[in-house]
């Protein structure tokens, strides 16, 4: 049994030529063996975002704070705010992004520990 | 790609001996075509509690709001509080517990969806 609060576990910034203010927390993962579950935090800041991709694992996320919008395939946006949670499904393309002057967009982004 | 909020997801009231004002929402999961996870929200009243139990199930879990305990096998309460995570492993006894006298404890519960 593990019991973190999200405020204690290191928070990493991520580097990428198709992403801007983004990090990373990691509350339950491998390095916890987790039998299946990696749940992966992120943390966009405000104009930040996820590069607009798609790959083979789903996402599951819970938005945790913040307002944002989730881009899909066809380029449209769709709003995220607290409260949200998401299925995006493999292969599809998708984009995080975080709409707000001021606040930052933090959500859980679940996968598979494979894709850790 | 599916989005909801927790607000319009259908909650269940859950009934059995060992639990007390317990209800459930699915936001992911079979009914979603999620390929692996499922993700079930619950809602404690104050004072409420699920069984103390254990399963083949890990539970990952992220507290959504409220002041709680998770019970472990030798009988020890450990709190909990908004934005908590935990991970209960397989085979683990273990029970959430609502401490509040006013507030409500609401949880993610993530499961593999075949334990949904």
């Amino acid at each position: 049994m593990i019991i973190r609060s999200l405020k204690k576990v290191p928070r990493e910034r991520l580097h990428g030529e198709e992403m801007r203010g983004v990090s990373r927390q990691v509350p339950v993962g491998k390095a916890e063996k987790s039998p299946n579950f990696s749940f992966r935090v992120f943390t966009l800041e405000p104009g930040g975002h996820s590069p607009f991709h798609s790959h083979a694992s789903e996402h599951v996320n819970y938005i945790i704070s913040g307002k944002g919008a989730l881009k899909d395939e066809k380029g449209e946006l769709h709003p995220l705010s607290a409260g949200d949670f998401c299925l995006v499904d493999p292969y599809e393309k998708h984009q995080y992004r975080n709409l707000s002057e001021t606040e930052a967009l933090v959500f859980i982004c679940a996968v598979m520990k494979q894709y850790e």
